[in-house]
């Protein structure tokens, strides 16, 4: 047995509460391995006299692992276990010492695992309406315009042109508004909106003041409006809290700007010295952008600060979740602090982070719910644009991603294949609109929340920023081409197949083909071919690109009977 | 390279901020492999473009695995790394996506390692006393009677006879004050005492009220002259906190047993129903003891509550510490918010757990400073007592101990052979106190604080509860036996050597030698002898329990020249 490569924490994505009696336990062993699991486990107190048996489950592999994984129902919630590992014969058991021959359960107060007590505090309590939540992204300087009575001299850029950095098309709430039957026909049902407070630019991660609604975007009438429509018609809300920095034209820095050391700003942000030094930048800012200040999340009157910004949406306007920006910059203190106060006013509300890395140490449930799934997305590109990962590595890849945090949190992940900061991912394939119906099949039956970035539907196209935030064709969206067709199709599934509202899931490859099976007992099976060689479609498919046979870049969703 | 072996975790213990702008870095890999190791990082924002290599150290190896480790000083605090491996003249790249032979930089925007952001709310910062802290465990009921007058018709153990789990022997505050002289001349300088507050028990773990000082022990009068004269005379005071559960006498449990769900108390404690049943003993309570019922310790008001005791002792009285009894049980929120409270409070209070395990998940700097550390008894246990581990298996398992948490922790980890809760270690070995001596050694040149419980400096044994918690033979510390006067010294050298002081650790060992160098420029060596084969003893040694040469369960400590 390779020792080394096993793996497992207690209180981690290996060792965690489903629900006040409930825990998920995972192993990891290496791959060459293949051992028969059990998890030995009992009462802290009596572990030494009492101690039940349950085999583990072989749930899924990735590259280098097995995973092994059980549910286990409590009695007593004050948990201890071992694993007993038995490969040709022999049993060894895995315990805090590691891999030992035998296992003395007398000392098994040192050295068994344990979740010592499971208390209701600490459960990350999954939002319901995520299970069948399909996000649409909206950059909405770029998506519609709808109020043509507001003053306009802002607007430099004519629609359909091509942006630069400072371009304003004029898209607005108003727009938004009245676009609900079109995003209502795709079949999505939760809108991400790039940033509303007031500010100069056009994507308003610069924000001036947090509780003004901007006025090129409608201001607060509009904005009322709209949440108001779009709850009536069945749409959740995401909006987008940029709390890791802010403009230099809020009052707070430019108070500190005005007043240095003296000013009651000052230790709101992170300056060098005694007061602002502008040429020099002696303050600490978003990436290199001297205009926006990062504001220092570790001081408690910022952190009141912005959770009374928070509280205000959400009592205000019933918001239903907060993508936050930047949040990996922000404090672990801010994001606990935030969390208790956003759950206690609305335990729906959920709470994504925008983190592009393995963000596993904000989601044991006092920080986020999930984070929006970069690396998802930079496993699309591998296997998609890139040609770095084949229909295996594509499997194993996907299967490590659930592997980094608890089922939970998988969730509630908001997936993704691109967004305002990316090339758009049609862009990034060359324009192969078969890839990217691949990939959004993938999207849509991976675990987790599907988020498509306007446009996407309609194969718009675009490099990085500022191109990926084109304005969007409507001309094209009226005639609804194919692939908005099969956009909407994707979403019905989501929203109806029972199957795709769990974390259940098995991913593997057979051959060039990625097959995602979904559900316990109503099964989904997505296969996606990317080999050369066609293979019939089966019978009865739900969903497909594919005309007759499954060719290469084509996929095919299908009904399986039976449990997994 | 064996990939599966290798583990690197960012916000973990192989990733954190040693202060505002310095982190530490650690790289685990197989021990059957020995790569030349470099990290390569730099800045967020422009890593694609900007980087620096540092090399790693090869710092220490346990049975399966070498770590590496690293301390970065950063200008740009928005750290992205990744790990160059060379081996054969091949080099891998170690990131997220695993060991791959070439790493595109500039797409590490997806999967290089990252600190995003070292914010000071986050810091794990170290309470600076416990660098030289030697502790001293006292179990009030058994150590000293200083008070003669009180009402003593409770008491029931005459003074050296073996006490019963119901025996009471008159130990009090009073006679603890009178002994700080003895303690002084010792040389411990922290003294955690069990429970003081109101109870009708010996051990007082089932607090009546956490607000008054136990009758028994003496009162609020000699607990204020105890703290002020040990104050006086240097000594820390870390008191225990029984935060986890409650006595069944207190008023919040009484009023939820007379009221039901009537009453203000009833979510205080866990109850399935709507009202106590004493019988069925339908509520949580701590292990099977029903006189100990759980606080639910996820109610906010039940966090208020104990917060304000804990405020209450550390403004009345400046306590220097907090050990929380079955911390393990309560939780994790709690912690926090008691952590912040406590840190608001006084910055240098010591928070340190009774976790019996890996308690990493307390140990991130949101919850504890450490924990006692039972893990590193049970190592002692498995070289000294049980054979289960050689020299070699001894040093191993010390440098995985502190590869569970980072340095920050490791520093204040309260160190232990034995306590209330286990056999006295001499009894352990079998009364070889040549055994206990090295273990000694051991101790107090491990990383972290050192803790002996009442009576090791004189030999007291005892089996279990309650044949460990033996009344004090005074007679025997009269005469200061040699075990006392090694104490003494071990004690004097952790005081006075800096090299005891930081966590700078090397250990290891050749053949039955067991080799625990400490400190960067000052050094000192321990050498414990646990084979046969006599060596002789090193010139100008500083402490040891040979005579001539170095024999079987034998040590010494010498100071060694120049850098590791």
């Amino acid at each position: 047995m390779r020792e080394q490569a096993i793996y497992h924490k207690p209180e981690t994505q290996y060792a965690y509460a489903l629900s006040k009696n409930r825990v998920a336990l995972r192993l990891r062993t290496a791959k060459e391995d293949a051992p028969a699991v059990q998890v030995i486990y009992g009462g802290k107190y009596d572990f030494a006299k009492v101690r039940i048996s349950a085999p583990m489950r072989l749930a899924c592999s990735d590259r280098l692992f097995h995973y092994y994984t059980a549910e286990l129902e409590l009695d007593d919630v004050r948990l201890v276990y071992v694993f007993a590992l038995t490969e040709g014969g022999k049993t060894y058991y895995y315990s805090e010492d590691g891999l030992t021959e035998t296992f003395d359960f007398t000392l098994s107060y040192y050295n068994a695992f344990q979740l010592a007590y499971l208390n209701e505090a600490d459960l990350h309590v999954p939002v319901g309406w995520m299970q069948d939540a399909r996000f649409y992204q909206i950059f909405i300087d770029r998506f519609a315009r709808g109020n043509f009575q507001k003053d306009d001299s802002y607007i430099n850029l004519p629609w359909g042109e091509r942006p630069t950095p400072k371009s304003f098309a004029g898209g607005d709430l108003k727009g938004i508004a009245q676009e609900l039957s079109y995003l209502k026909e795709l079949g999505v049902n939760a809108l991400y909106l790039t940033p509303v407070f007031r500010s100069v630019s056009n994507h308003k991660y610069d924000t001036a003041d947090y509780y003004q609604i901007d006025e090129m975007f409608g201001g607060e009438a509009d904005f009322s409006n709209l949440i108001a429509r779009a709850h009536a018609a069945g749409f959740r809300i995401v909006l987008d809290a940029v709390f890791n920095h802010v403009s230099e034209k809020c009052v707070q820095f430019q108070d500190a700007l005005q007043k240095g050391r003296r000013s009651q700003y000052f230790d709101w942000f992170l300056i060098d010295g005694d007061k602002v030094d502008a040429h020099k930048v002696n303050y600490a800012c978003f990436a290199a952008c001297d205009y926006m200040p990062k504001w220092n999340t570790s001081n408690t009157q910022v952190q009141d600060y912005l959770i009374g910004v928070a509280l205000h949406y959400m009592k205000k306007y019933k918001i239903d979740g907060w993508r936050l920006d930047v949040s990996d910059e922000a404090s672990h203190a801010f994001w606990r602090r935030l969390r208790a106060a956003v759950k206690e006013e609305r335990a729906d509300c959920v709470i994504i982070g925008e983190n592009w890395h393995d963000a596993n140490a904000y989601l044991h449930g006092d920080q986020y719910d999930s984070i929006m799934n970069y690396a998802f997305t930079k496993a699309c590109l591998d296997v998609f644009a890139l040609g770095a990962l084949n229909a295996q590595g594509f499997a194993q890849k996907l299967n490590e991603l659930l592997m980094r945090n608890t089922d939970t949190v998988n969730g509630m992940m908001l997936n993704l294949l691109d967004s305002h900061d990316t090339h758009r991912f049609l862009t990034q394939v060359g324009g192969n609109t078969q890839k990217l119906e691949c990939a959004l099949a993938v999207l849509y039956c991976f675990v987790g929340a599907p988020c498509i970035y306007y446009g996407t539907e309609i194969g718009m196209e675009g490099g990085y920023d500022p191109d990926c935030r084109r304005t969007m064709d409507w001309e094209k969206a009226e005639k609804r081409p194919p692939l908005w067709h099969l956009v909407q199709e994707l979403a019905a599934l989501k929203r109806e197949e029972r199957a795709l509202h769990g974390t259940a899931a098995k991913i593997w490859a057979e051959g060039d083909l990625l097959l995602i099976e979904r559900g316990a007992k109503e099964r989904l099976r997505l296969t996606v071919n990317f080999g050369k060689k066609s293979i019939p479609l089966a019978k009865g498919i739900l969903c497909t690109n594919a005309r007759g046979a499954l060719g290469q870049d084509m996929f095919m969703i299908e009904r399986k009977e039976g449990g997994t």
